[in-house]
């Protein structure tokens, strides 16, 4: 199809896919004359991928990059160029220095992880991100004991186990790399959204009827 | 005690704790001269949720304001203020005009939370930000059925009956609105990262040991 098309069919300006093909968002087109070239269904699919990314999840244009950099790495096999994609996506920042809170964080980061069966690795930005969060909640006084935590765990295995399945359902190993980063994404707003609504359900129902 | 106690026992700077006196976010302590006022646990207790709100959440202080105003309105109820300052945390804008992608994202919005067996309330902000999130997914053609949203439903059932009971624990109906407000900011990043440290797990025993 010609940019035009391609255009109409994503719903994305051209002026726009010109801006993400000069940024290398997408792979350029296959050239058919000095000013035409023509674009397939993988440019359409990376299009909805880069929209995922940029417009939804507000990827600044430069990370997006990197993403997509590591979903196409075909010296890699496809956990570690999952793994690289996921951990480009944009994280708290790591604690700026490592104080006696940040210590205990790690221990308690460790643990929840040990209980919950999983693997530590402690250079995957998401275990980083999960002191700074833990290391807050220690600063300031609320609770947050393994106990606590193990709940959230519990939850992410199961959300984890039924997201493996619906992205297995995609047919190829590129097609399925560019789901798990695109549904990570636009799936952690439908998550925190529904957190605060049951919460407003419980709240109602403890509330209404105390037992 | 003095400011100078409070800012010792809080960790936060005189200068910024006066920042928070003047923009309302603390309320002022009891003047025991021209120049000193007297501060209580509360004034301590405050100043934690404070800093939970404005640098872990990044909230910024007029909305911080707005917040802590709901807590302390009592001309209302326990579950008016709860649910007033809770919608008053940052959410993600509802959708700009209400298109065909919209008015389907809202049928499954409502289908969905009606199969969870929970209360619809339209003009709480949660509500709007899930069907945001949902029009993106239709719009960019990725997997949103009923059935595949589901499990992050009943995960967030589940979240908020552990939340519920955790919050119990807090002595007075002040300090469990307080908590109530600082553990849905602070668990947020609590369960982001989770699920992506599930997630690769997930991924590293699918990838390794397909079954």
């Amino acid at each position: 199809m010609r940019l035009a098309e391609l255009s109409e069919r994503s719903g994305v300006t051209t002026a726009t896919i010109k801006y993400y093909l000069r940024e290398g968002l997408l792979p350029p087109g296959e050239r058919i004359s000095a000013t035409q070239a023509e674009y397939g269904e993988e440019h359409l699919r990376r299009l909805r991928l880069v929209r995922a990314l940029v417009q939804v999840g507000r990827i600044p244009v430069a990370t997006a990059r990197e993403v997509l950099t590591a979903i196409d790495d075909d010296r890699t096999d496809q956990l570690t160029r999952i793994g690289t994609a996921v951990a480009a996506l944009p994280q708290p920042a790591p604690p700026r220095r490592r104080d006696e809170t940040v210590v205990t964080a790690e221990a308690l980061a460790g643990e929840l992880q040990r209980r919950l069966g999983w693997r530590i690795v402690v250079n995957n930005p998401a275990h980083q991100a999960l002191v700074t969060a833990l290391a807050a909640l220690l600063r300031l006084g609320y609770p947050c004991a393994v106990e606590q935590l193990l709940p959230y765990g519990t939850a992410a295995d199961g959300l984890a186990a039924h997201e493996i399945a619906l992205i297995g359902e995609f047919a190829s190993p590129t097609t399925q790399l560019e789901a798990a980063v695109a549904l990570t994404v636009l799936y952690e707003p439908v998550l925190l959204s529904l957190r605060r609504l049951a919460q407003a359900e419980a709240a109602t129902r403890q509330l209404r009827d105390p037992s």
